[in-house]
C-alpha cells in the first residue's frame, strides 16, 4: 500500500478539497501510474453531487486519465516503465461472459468495475479515480498513449471520444453515409470531428443560431438550428444516422422524422425516461432505429486512441489546477467550457 | 370498366352493406382478379370506422385477397388466365425510390398505393380493396400462390404474415437465437410459428394464464406470464428479440429488460405514442435497440408465401360469409376470433 495525494467529495453539499488515498502495491496484472492529466467529466460532477444515489464517500472522481507507468507487476507484458498510458471509466471486469470475450466490456454481465465509486474485484476496496498523483490498474484495462499524441487534450478520448467513436463504428459509419450530430457540448465535438473523420456529411443541430460558426469550426458540412421548423422541414428523411449526445430529456420525434428509412437515431447521453413519448408511427412506417449506446471497450478505446493520433484529432479543453476544480464544477454546471476542463496533474505536487 | 359486386362501408358509424363498385379495364401490366378469399385486418376496421380520419366512402376494405387471374393485359408475364394468385396491402409505388428499388416498396419515399383508400397513381381513381367480386392489380403487386397451399389460411400471410416475416428476416433471426413474441392475436400467432420455423427459440409472452396452452399449440417452447413479476425477473437479459405485435399502449421497459445485450425489440403494431415512456437507461446500458417494422416488400411476401408453403404453415383461420362481415367486425374489436376472419368470397354469388 501506499499513500497519494489526491482531491475528493466529501458530501454531496461540500465543495472537493485534499485527500490522500491508498493505492495497492502492484498485483502481478498490475501498472503503476504517475497521473499527468485528467479530464473532468460530467459524470465526475453527478457522482459527487450524488446525483445518482450510489456515490460513498470519500470519492476521488476522474475517469480521463493519462499518466506515465512508474512500475508494473511481474506478469505485465503490454507496459513497461515509463510508457505513457491512458485509463478511461473502467479499470475491471469479470472477463469471461459473452460481452467480456467479445471485447466489449463496458456492456459486462457482472457489471465492470468503474474507475471511482465501485469495489475491486480482488480485495474488495474502493476504487478511486485520477483526482490523484498515482493510480494502479490493471494491465488489461491500461491503453497505451500513441507517439506525438498531445496529452492533454488526448485525455478526454478515454470517455468522451470513445463513447461517440463506439456507436459510429458499431453501426458502420462511413463515407457516403449523412451524419447528424445533436448537441455540441464534450461529447458533440468529438462526435462531429469522428464522423467527418469516418467519412461520414456531417451536420450538427444546435438549439442557438450562436453555435454555427462554432460547429462549422469543428468541421460540420452543415449546421440546422433545431428550433427553426422550417429548417427542420427542409431536412426531413435526409440522415442514415443521428448521434444524439443531449443528456437531457428532450423531443425525439423531430429528429426521428429527420432520417430516411431505416435510419438509425443513437442515445449516448439520455438515461432518463424518454419524453414527450416517441411515436411509434416515426419508428414503424419507415424501419427506424433508436438505439443505445455506452462509452466503449477496450481494445476498441486503443483503436481510436491510435485514430485520432492518426487523423490529429484533439478534444477542445481548458487547462485548469486542481485547486480550482470546484470552480470548474459550477462552469460546467452553467455550460460554460468549450468543451473539457483538463486537470494539469502537476499542480497537486505544489 | 366493369361493375362488381361488393360490401362497403359507407359512413363511420353505419354497417357495411353491398356496393357495386368500378374496377377499370386491364392496363399493359393489369391482371384481373376473381377473388375467392379475403382475410380480415383490423386495419379493414379501423378505414371503416375512420379511426384514422383519413376514410373517403364508400369504402370497400380488404387487403389479404386470394383469387383466379381471368385476364391478363398485353405486357404482362409473369402471370396467366387461371393461375391463383394473391395480392397484399400494396397494389403500386413509384418503384423508382431508393426503398422501391431495394425491394422495399412499403417504405416508397413517394407513398405506396395501399389496396384500399388510396388515388390509383395513373388515373386517381380512389382504389377499393377485397371484399368484392373482382380486382384489377399491376402485376409487379400480384403474387404467386405456391402449388398445394391452402388458399383461405394463406390470405392472411399477405399482411399478418408478412409483417411479422420481414422484421425476423431483416434482423437475420436464425437457429441459436431466442425471440418473445409480445401477443398472441393475429400477428403473434403467426410471429410464433414463423420465428420457429427460422429456428428460433420462440417464447411467448401473454399477459392471461389461458393463453399458455394455446401458445405451446403453435410452437412456442416457453410461455411467460408477462404480468407476473417473477417469471418477467426470471428472463432478464435472455432474448436476442422481442416481435412485439401489440397495437395498443403498454410498457416496453420490462421487455427491454428481457433483452440480452444488443438485443433488439421489434414494433409491428404500436403508431401510437409510446407511453409509458421508455427508459433512456434500458437502451444505453446494454445498447439495445428499439424498431419499428412496416408490412414487407413484395418479392419478400413471394419469398414468404413458398416458405409457408414448404413449412406447412399456416393462418389459424374461421371462414365467414360476406353477408357475416358486420358480426365479425364486432367479434374482432372484443377480441372474439382465433386469429382471423377470412370470407369465403363465393357467399358473395349467392
Ligand atoms: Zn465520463
Ligand atoms: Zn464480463
Ligand atoms: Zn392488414
Ligand atoms: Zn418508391
Amino acid at each position: 500500500m501506499s499513500q497519494t495525494n489526491a482531491y475528493a467529495a466529501f458530501a454531496a453539499d461540500k465543495p472537493l478539497a485534499p485527500f490522500s488515498v491508498e493505492r495497492r502495491q502492484p498485483r502481478p496484472d498490475d501498472v503503476a501510474i504517475e497521473i499527468l492529466y485528467c479530464g473532468v467529466c460530467h459524470s465526475d460532477l453527478h457522482f459527487a453531487r450524488n446525483d445518482w444515489g450510489m456515490t460513498r464517500y470519500p470519492l476521488v472522481p476522474g475517469h480521463e486519465i493519462v499518466g506515465r507507468v512508474t512500475a508494473v507487476g511481474d506478469e505485465v507484458s503490454q507496459h513497461q516503465v515509463g510508457d505513457i498510458v491512458g485509463v478511461g471509466c473502467m479499470v475491471d471486469s469479470c472477463r469471461h461472459c459473452q460481452p467480456c470475450e467479445d471485447g466489449n466490456e463496458q456492456y459486462c454481465l457482472n457489471g465492470f468495475t468503474m474507475t471511482y465509486g465501485s469495489d475491486d474485484r480482488h480485495d474488495g476496496s474502493l476504487t478511486q479515480g485520477g483526482y490523484a498523483d498515482q493510480i494502479v490498474v490493471s494491465e488489461h484495462f491500461v491503453l497505451r498513449m500513441p507517439e506525438g499524441i498531445d496529452l492533454a487534450s488526448a485525455a478526454p478520448i478515454l470517455c468522451a471520444g470513445i463513447t461517440t467513436y463506439s456507436p459510429l463504428k458499431h453501426y458502420g459509419v462511413k463515407p457516403g453515409h449523412k451524419v447528424g450530430v445533436i448537441g455540441m457540448g464534450g461529447l458533440g465535438h468529438m462526435g462531429v470531428k469522428l464522423a467527418k473523420a469516418l467519412g461520414a456529411e456531417v451536420t450538427v443541430f444546435t438549439r442557438s443560431e450562436a453555435k454555427v460558426e462554432e460547429a462549422r469550426r469543428h468541421g460540420a458540412h452543415h449546421v440546422v438550428v433545431s428550433t427553426d421548423e422550417e429548417q427542420m422541414a427542409a431536412v426531413a428523411e435526409t440522415y442514415d444516422f443521428m448521434l444524439d449526445t443531449v443528456p437531457v430529456q428532450h423531443d425525439l420525434n423531430p429528429y426521428l422524422a429527420a432520417l430516411k428509412y431505416d435510419g438509425t437515431h443513437i442515445l449516448v447521453g439520455l438515461l432518463d425516461p424518454i419524453e414527450p413519448a416517441v411515436q411509434g408511427a416515426n419508428l414503424v412506417f419507415k424501419r427506424r432505429v433508436l438505439a443505445g449506446s455506452l462509452i466503449g471497450g477496450i481494445e476498441e478505446t486503443q483503436e481510436l486512441l491510435d485514430f485520432c493520433a492518426e487523423h490529429d484529432i484533439r478534444c477542445d479543453i481548458e487547462t485548469v489546477n486542481i485547486q480550482d476544480i470546484n470552480t470548474a464544477f459550477e462552469r460546467m454546471e452553467k455550460g460554460d467550457v468549450r468543451y473539457r476542463f483538463v486537470i494539469d496533474m502537476a499542480s497537486l505536487k505544489e
